[in-house]
């Protein structure tokens, strides 16, 4: 499991940044994307990676705000011209379908395949065969809201030498066994599967937020996940600013992040003003808070390791 | 005058061509910039040139494809972020103001200026102090239309001979003289503008379309323009493809902009198959044709010298 950033920019698209995007690489389900956020001119940035708009199977949007969905209609249109016929389903505060639905209408923009609006609202749950989606309200003037991604825990390996020992040999009886949670042996004898795999691997956890203030509020929602997604638009000196326009700040979200005790925290939508210098300040200020914080570039891919603890 | 092309690619945007958008420099009235369509990521062109969105008084649309509009309500907001104040008016098909507006209420954008939508027709005429734009229905399945601008012609240049030889020294008398039909001097003599003027300067004539196929049919549109700019999706090959998908080959375009003895021709809107040497094929089965066809690449500039016929 993987995320790329496509955009790490607050509100407009700089040389350096463009507006809000990550595409969340599932690593399985014949290289699935999840994609969170679609400001303008995501899929110009993926022109630039691997990624292939018919591999996006679900996309996430925090709020409504246009540096986080005026990339939708082109995304949708070229999925469809670049022949993806998956259907494909768009979870996203009220009014989002509306957005969509007259972009294309008003375009006649006819897509190739099926499209799935789903409302999003404070504790809706997505549970799905290896993950589950929670979403939580944040506090940003209009709806927005953050994700988290919980990978469901996923059974140990077999434990061969104690199969071996029991008399039987590697085979497709080993699949079995894996999967049923009782193999009846053709001797007779029943496997019970507790009995010869190792611990659970436990699922990895991920949290996107949307654009908010106050972010310490929320730190039950993400208490313990390997990676935290934030925005940070401003620094520590601009604290007021962030209240005021309800964003937060490098040093409220390292904050978060430390109380949470999350494994790692990416920050990013970050204003314009943070560039070489000042971005050096901004990145320092978050880590004397908490070490393990990575300043978001866009096209920055980063592996979430499968989680130890 | 002159225009930069923006995005010169078909359909979908490519790492070569963005989709479509012209820039108009009017190099008059303060830098004043008309804009003629919009595809997604225009705005971030925008960021490589020296434009500056508030100068864009005027954007035209030509057809509601989402290759031509789905920059629309980027440039919009960030046009009033940038501190845009000055009055916007945009020229279209009947649709696209419910695309405007449903693109800013949903993500609750509030712009620092007015916007006004005209909504365009065959034969819809605009006439402003200096230019007269006209407009003229094409072929595209959806509505798609052309637009002419016809700089007026201007009074000619003063005199100074003939002025002096009327014993009028220069002055500020000079631009009185040149500003009214008729300027009385100091001494009582009358003197008629015509008498001390030069032949009035042409005004120039460009031509912008939008999709169409069987150009050949807007020949009357166009005669005599000294720049045409007009798609060109496929090439003479491919004939059969322009027709199918309501396009314009080269050849085609180029046979246009003989019979209509335009001055010059930019071919835009390609598809992206045509690159290095497809593409010199492209350009000179068009020259074959007519010589002075240029085909547009992004951030091309061709200035319009002023009209000497």
């Amino acid at each position: 499991m993987k995320v790329t950033f496509l955009g790490t920019g607050a509100g407009l698209p700089s040389k350096q940044r463009n507006v809000s995007s990550v595409a969340l690489h599932l690593l399985k389900d014949e290289g699935a994307i999840w994609l969170f956020d679609c400001g303008e001119a995501t899929q110009h940035q993926i022109l630039y990676t691997t990624l292939k708009p018919r591999k996006i199977e679900k996309i996430f949007i925090t709020h409504l705000h246009g540096d986080h969905i005026y990339g939708l209609p082109g995304l949708l249109s070229s999925r469809s011209f670049q022949e993806g016929s998956s259907p494909l389903t768009i979870f996203g505060p009220k009014g989002l379908d509306q957005f969509i639905e007259t972009s294309l209408n008003v375009s006649q923009t006819k897509l190739q395949y099926p499209i799935q609006f789903v409302e999003i609202f404070d504790g809706y749950q997505l549970v799905e065969a290896d993950y589950t989606v929670d979403v939580i309200k944040l506090d940003h003037g209009i709806d927005s809201f953050g994700y988290r991604l919980t990978e469901h825990d996923q059974i140990g390996e077999l434990q061969v030498d104690r199969l071996k020992a029991l008399g039987i040999q590697p085979g497709p009886i080993y699949q079995q066994i894996k999967q049923n949670e009782v193999t009846e042996l053709a001797d007779g004898r029943e496997i019970a599967r507790a009995d010869v795999v190792g611990p659970d691997k436990k699922g990895r956890k991920l949290a996107i937020f949307g654009d908010t203030r106050f972010p310490y509020r929320f730190e039950k929602f993400v208490k313990g996940v390997d990676l935290l997604i934030h925005e940070a638009t401003f620094d520590g000196a601009d604290q007021n600013l962030a209240n005021q326009y309800y964003h937060s700040s490098n040093v409220e979200v390292a904050q978060l992040a430390k109380n949470a005790n999350v494994n790692q925290l990416v920050l990013t939508h970050l204003s314009a003003r943070y560039q070489d210098q000042n971005l050096r300040e901004f990145l320092q200020e978050a880590q004397a808070i908490f070490a393990k914080t990575t300043v978001a570039k866009d096209f920055l891919t980063i592996e979430i390791p499968k989680a130890t603890r």
